[in-house]
């Protein structure tokens, strides 16, 4: 059995995903809980291969939690105090699992790993946004579940994890208009009523009826379909979809106006 | 003579700042040049220690080139290449101050240092913006020069810092708007115009002339105060002062809503 510190890992360097998801008019963070005693929830997250980009590090760890991997996925913001380490957590598991044989399989390596696990780690956050609907999250070898939960109901997490959920969220908000992001959290066609659902989900307040469709529509990037069938067509709403081409299109022209 | 492996830095990880500053109508970068043969331009940069919180290793870093430490600074991007080294750049330098006796001194000291500078390295990029007049650049014992360069002039430099350059500009324009950064590159009074020329500056084109002003003032950041004496007091411009304690109130707020 190897330890930890035998993988060719980036020494106190690691990575974790904060995963938004949106359902019944919430928006949600996908949140793994530990298969020991002492419930503990976490974010998943996992190291850097010597030869691996961090980019794709991250995309390896949402993959592993989600099954996708065609999705947003930006870094938010590194976590780096001195004292930023999962000794406290690590502690407490294992004093309330000293009759986890697991856990006392082999003292040597116990303590190798202990050591290598309870250094000082900077982590880079990562946040995804994923269409719900095509998500099967799993269960790694080490979760009891893997769950979403509505960002304002997410439980108390190990480390400084529920720090980085409000920090990604402030990244969310904070980008929004700019980067478009939030149709990556809407299916494939949507109403405009769902549009703005999502935005006041994120934003956790109303936006004006009248006001936010112009707003939405002036950004020019939704292309109007159908009416949705509802049975009564007068009232239908119509359906739009998120025009991908047209968003590239911006993007290198903001990428030619960042040329210098 | 201690190598750099002695020293208690966290490995494979480092710090570079994009250091802007506003003058003369051009946003402008602070360039070190490194003091060997072969014009080698980078970034102010440097490790972390073990016991360092990693903003505080970027304050640190920011000071020794500054002389200042109460300015915006703030991550924009991690640079996480998994061949992300400064060996070929490194190897380049050697080659061409083969006479150094510096890089002579002691062979082994130096193979030493060589190996941990040229190891794969993740760098956490900070940008801080800066008052001009208030800064006086100094050079470390490593540099030849430091000077501000135009953003549209800045030299070909080492590793991948003009693209790092590039994104810190780009995550300046991204948040402009909400974290009202461009004043901290401006001095403590100025003229409507001034702030309309910085902002052009920044983004690197024009705005129209009728709607800027009426834009930053209702942002509701800038106090007005007595008109800047320019001798024919008619066409005088007010001057206006970016009101600290406002915009700290609307933090706040923002803090606020960011609960969840």
């Amino acid at each position: 059995m190897n330890s930890i510190s035998d993988k060719n890992y980036i020494q106190q360097v690691s990575i974790d995903c904060v995963i938004f998801g949106y359902q019944n008019r919430q928006l949600k963070v996908l949140v793994p809980k530990l298969a020991y005693k002492g419930d503990f929830w976490g974010l998943p997250g996992g190291f850097i291969h010597q030869d691996e980009d961090i980019d794709a590090a991250a995309k390896r760890i949402l993959y592993d939690r989600t099954g996708i991997t065609d999705v947003f996925l930006e870094q938010f913001q590194v976590m780096g105090k001195a004292n930023r380490s999962s000794r406290t957590f690590l502690d407490r598991l294992v004093e309330l699992n000293a009759d986890n044989p697991l856990l006392l399989f082999d003292r040597e390596l116990r303590q190798k790993d202990y050591d290598w696990y309870t250094r000082r780690f900077i982590t880079i956050g990562y946040y995804a946004l994923v269409d719900i609907s095509k998500v099967i999250p799993h269960k790694t070898n080490l979760d009891e579940s893997i769950e979403w939960y509505p960002v304002k109901q997410v439980p108390k997490m190990i480390m400084d994890y529920n720090e980085m959920v409000k920090e990604a969220l402030k990244t969310l908000r904070l980008t929004l208009d700019q980067k478009l992001s939030a149709f990556n959290l809407l299916p494939d066609t949507f109403t405009m009523q769902e549009v703005q659902d999502l935005y006041e989900a994120i934003f956790n307040k109303r936006f004006a009826q009248n006001n936010f469709p112009k707003k939405i529509l002036r950004l020019n990037v939704l292309e109007r379909l159908e009416k949705k069938y509802t049975g009564a067509a007068n009232k239908a709403p119509y359906l739009y979809r998120f025009n991908k081409e047209h968003y590239n299109q911006l993007s290198s022209e903001e990428a030619l106006l960042a040329d210098y």
